[in-house]
């Protein structure tokens, strides 16, 4: 049994490599703290990217959203004049009128989450890491922001701060997901954000902790290569909040929740630095444009997880 | 100052024909008893095709929805496992969502209609019956239906043996109604069907009587030309409800509630029957395939009135 933290597209292609491995029963935690409520719809773009990458419809070119998309709606809604900076594509907004409705009708957003997996036929585990609502903020010297607003409106043109996980304190694991984590044999970070991704899924209450204190190998796939992000502003948050943009930042900022790191070819000279800090690294070609390219990865990366478990 | 009572196709065609004549202010009040909630928004058919009717961008062919409509968020609702008998265009879904939206933000159905219309810069006052949940019942002899479940679902297809409009004792007329009731110079019965159309605005608590002692002229405009309804199940269900299906009949179904009714030349032969009634009656084409029928038929309908005010 495999658990991989997840968020965006990086998190989504490595999460749909795993879901390819025979024989390994896998769960995705997912990020919710880019959910907002938008034009009375509830909006997860983690979950539905994740969701669509697994069920093969996602669409490459842009991150987010359905392959062959419509705009229909978008165009008509802002003859309504309705905000136009989200976009929403005429299929996928199925997804977000059925995840409203079944939320209004007080089903959680993890049975909700399992109800769309199953209609794509997703064989693994999509869960939420959290029900409640917890919402990323970001500090900016403008103030702070919806994360979507600086994310999607304001294009990340803003120099962050600091980020902040509203709701974090009432938030719980959800019992799926601490059933998840009770199993599971191997431990994987994906190549997702550590800020805006990854982090919101640790201030989620006693996730932290549980990932500290687990004997199972915990395998980060860094999202930086050489010096940049793949996609997203991973890259830019970390020049802003200080630090070097690169997978040693990432290794010091796992530290105490990794055993190991997976990093690119083009970062084989970090591999001293991060094996100092006391975590072994699997160097290969972490960069994933296919499907075949998502599963070699993944298989990569679960041999080296029981290597270690053998260690 | 106008005022139409109107339900769907014939209701609305004359009504936009209404809008064209200059000088002429134009409130419609619009049958809710067919509205309902389908997949977690409220849909308004009556509301819609009288908007998108006077919005000229209704769709000519369907009788309901919006001209060059797409239907792939129907696709992929249909992929998630949710029904599909009640087909929502990708245009069109731009009105449900932000209806549904504000109403539950606490506005009213009036107020959200007065904003959709403002939006397609119609002048005429598009007024619902009631803000109150009125919702039209089909009695059959295989029980009770939803309206949306007989009218769609079912295509009308077993017999009705009559109609009930659960939530009437509750739903009074609505203040902006009364005020243009209050001051309507003519009062015009859209050709809609009697049953379904104008039979649950008369249902309206306060709303029947208030007609009945209207001192203005009260005309209707027949919805059966030549024994047949242009549109839709009124001489199906007038049949059924064991009526002759006649402009006779409309016309006693409307004793007490008008002054006088316009038929088609088809029916010239029922003048005498109902001016026997103590109507008066307006012979002319009353069939409305393009605007220009409508303009016609609202201008003479409107000399009519006056003629009546004069008399």
């Amino acid at each position: 049994m495999i658990l991989a933290l997840a968020g965006g597209v990086g998190g989504a292609r490595l999460a749909r490599g795993l879901a390819q491995i025979d024989g390994a029963e896998l769960s995705i935690v997912v990020n919710t703290g880019d959910d907002f409520d938008h034009l009375g719809l509830r909006i997860c773009p983690d979950l539905d990217t994740v969701t669509y990458t697994l069920a093969g419809i996602a669409n490459p070119h842009t991150g987010w959203g359905i392959a062959g998309e419509t705009w229909n709606f978008m165009t008509q809604n802002a003859v309504l004049g309705e905000p136009d900076w989200f976009r929403l594509g005429d299929r996928d907004l199925a997804t977000h009128v059925l995840r409203s409705r079944m939320l209004r009708e007080g089903r959680t957003l993890t049975e909700v989450t399992t109800h769309l997996a199953g209609r794509f036929g997703i064989a693994a585990a999509i869960l939420p890491m959290t029900d409640a609502p917890l919402r990323t903020r970001v500090e900016t010297a403008e103030g702070e922001l919806d994360f979507q607003d600086y994310f999607v409106r304001r294009q990340c043109n803003v120099p962050i701060t600091g980020l902040r996980f509203d709701g974090a304190a009432g938030a719980q694991a959800t019992r799926e997901v601490v059933s998840a984590l009770d199993r599971a044999q191997a431990i994987i970070f994906c190549p997702s954000n550590p800020y805006v991704s990854i982090d919101p899924i640790l201030a989620v209450g006693g996730l932290r902790s549980r990932l500290e204190q687990c004997a199972v190998p915990r395998i980060a796939v860094s999202p930086i290569i050489g010096g940049k992000a793949v996609k997203g502003p991973a890259a830019k948050m970390m020049a802003e909040l200080g630090h070097a943009v690169s997978s040693l930042t990432v290794a010091k900022k796992y530290l105490g929740l990794i055993d190991a790191m997976v990093i690119d070819r083009e970062d084989a000279h970090l591999a001293h630095a991060i094996e100092a800090l006391g975590l072994r690294v699997l160097t290969t070609q972490t960069l994933m444009r296919t499907l075949e390219d998502s599963r070699v990865l993944a298989d990569e990366t679960l041999q080296f997880a029981q290597a270690l478990a053998a260690h």
